[in-house]
């Protein structure tokens, strides 16, 4: 497991997944800031993307702060870190206390709609009656759809919005994924996933997985101007970055993880258990939903935006013109900070007007958190 | 070696290399259709693709018949398999006479310059004065745009065809191929390149780097069109159809060659060894072009099309609205077939008007060699 600072992490006795089999005893992480108001229902969830953690700041810190999308004097903002992932909740890095030994290649396939359902145990222990905004882009999206969807008939969730993601994982998304695990099964460390016993690990195989993921992040012209034709020594710059991008992901994840996660993406469908197509259940979506979607992105396209802001009744749709492909929802701070505001303020005007404002001082190390172009590390 | 059916391959006694190397007694194999006309100016030179062969009729035989692009009754057609390629001309597989075993990862640096003056060799011997049009898809276009750059001040190739490629490889698709590549070297089999002498093979390796680039050669939305959230067994088709993928290209490929082209890709820059900026030097560019983009391509972008169209004087841009992203070059036939047409039957009149017509009887195996999306190979 890797360190996350300042991460509460709470063990739930038992809950029995998607796929029928029960975990017991497991850990759960999670980070907040600010307070719970006196109605309980100020809640905002913030959802991570596929290698994420709970440490918001980390990768979102511009959008937190007084007067921010994430203002902690008006809201109790928590975000959890889902299975599967190595940032301290219950993954194939945890071990299985009815083992001894780490659960590896044996944990089981989460879905979305489990960790919906987990992380509602957690609200529900810190007394959340009502989810204000529940927001994610990319994995996290998909995850913030899947609150839509199951409390679509409730008042638990007021509003949602969703950056550049999916209602259910496309069979490109699938594709990008199964090529990535390809390459850490090739790796002869990864021994089926059983490296943890020999004291091995498929770095490698993970690192060319992250190589192709990053590319599927970015885009053409933004890697045009950035490196071009650049060399430095015999290789071209591009190259370079692409290898030191690998190995600085070996340094923080873990492979069984990364088989975990991207098969819970792949797994990935609102419609599941229900008798609509696609369209007709975005249709039947009763929040309001605010869906920004990227131009340049190739993985989670504009089309897949355009379907969700055509489809889900009360839903505004935001498109950012960047050309930084599917990783500019980490990147374009100002516009992103800018369509929340705007949508929060129109639809939660409750929590606007409220007089029960908090005190809120920001970290001493705070603002050296926020996340440059240079040093982005694509959760 | 890979067999390709009726090549001829030659021997070439001795060539310095950009590189500074030099092969010796080294073979190149081509195939031929039609016959030389009695002013030897009716050449119509094909590039292949990356990973394609002098093969012709098997990617683009639609194109090749009386009346069409590649009518074999008024042009000398011919397609030369291109260096470091596994079917038949000098690769890492070939047997390197100075040592008695194959070159392997020994295989210097080939670049499409060299093939150029390499082909010339071959187009000197089959007494070809003039090409008429010399053409090329993907890799193939960065081939026929070297031939445009090299032989701009004289009358040696009157016309040229580029189908989604660019004068100079991007940092895009540099990235792209250096993941791939990765993905070999991960391979315990792939053994610093030495795999031939211990009888392995990177096979899982090489199919991985395979599935990450036919997915840069689809579209999103083709693969949603044809798998989406489909399955059979446990598997999601757009898996199956990837590893299926993987697997047939193990069988027609060889890893040390696919490292061999892709480093040679990575090295293509038209404007190498010249004071020129790209824009500036597609300026002096003196033959028609026809240049096909096609909008939907993630590898080749349109905008890199757009390049070419806006800068070089005498061109013509067309672009192909196919959803099949990058290897719409392989699959829209007639409306590539007809923009070829259009633009021989202009720049090359002399052709289509002399009565020098040569008789042509198609091979009986010809249609049922024709490619369809299900077949594709991918070259």
């Amino acid at each position: 497991m890797f360190q996350i600072k300042g991460q509460t992490i709470v063990e739930i006795p038992e809950y029995t997944l998607e796929c029928g089999e029960t975990l017991y005893n497991f850990p759960v992480a999670y980070k907040t800031w600010g307070k719970l108001n006196s109605t309980q229902s100020n809640a905002f969830l913030i959802c991570h993307a596929l290698t994420g953690s709970s440490d918001v700041q980390d990768w979102w810190g511009p959008l937190l702060g007084i007067n921010k999308t994430f203002d902690p004097s008006r809201y109790f903002i928590i975000c959890i870190n889902f299975l599967g992932s190595p940032y301290g909740s219950c993954s194939p890095v945890t071990i299985d206390k009815s083992t001894g030994k780490a659960y590896g290649p044996n944990f089981p396939l989460v879905t979305a709609k489990d960790d919906v359902r987990i992380q509602k145990i957690i609200l529900d222990q810190l007394n959340v009656k009502q989810i204000a905004c529940v927001i994610g882009g990319s994995m996290g999206g998909m995850i913030a759809l899947e609150y839509s969807s199951i409390y679509n008939d409730s008042d638990y969730v007021k509003t949602v919005i969703a950056l550049a993601t999916s209602a259910r994982a496309s069979a490109w998304c699938i594709s990008w994924n199964e090529t990535q695990r390809q390459c850490i099964f090739n790796d002869p460390a990864y021994d089926d996933g059983y490296y943890y016993e020999n004291g091995n690990s498929p770095t490698s195989g993970l690192a060319a997985a992250r190589m192709a993921a990053l590319l599927t992040y970015r885009s053409r012209n933004s890697f045009e101007t950035r490196f071009g034709r650049n060399k430095s020594n015999d290789l071209f710059t591009a190259q370079s970055y692409l290898r030191y991008q690998g190995n600085k992901f070996i340094n923080r994840f873990d492979a069984n993880c990364y088989i975990a996660i991207t098969r819970k993406l792949d797994t990935h469908d609102i419609t599941r258990d229900h008798d609509f197509d696609l369209e007709k259940y975005l249709q039947r979506l009763k929040k309001p939903h605010l869906i920004i979607g990227i131009e340049s992105d190739g993985l989670f396209t504009i089309s897949e935006q355009e379907l969700l802001g055509k489809n889900i009744p009360n839903s505004i749709l935001k498109k950012l013109t960047s050309p930084e492909g599917h990783d500019a929802f980490l990147l374009e701070f100002e516009l992103i900070n800018n369509y929340c505001l705007e949508f929060l303020k129109k639809e939660l005007p409750e929590i606007y007007e409220s007089d029960e404002v908090f005190e809120w001082t920001e970290p001493e190390e705070f603002e050296s958190m926020c996340s440059e172009v240079d040093n982005i590390t694509n959760w």
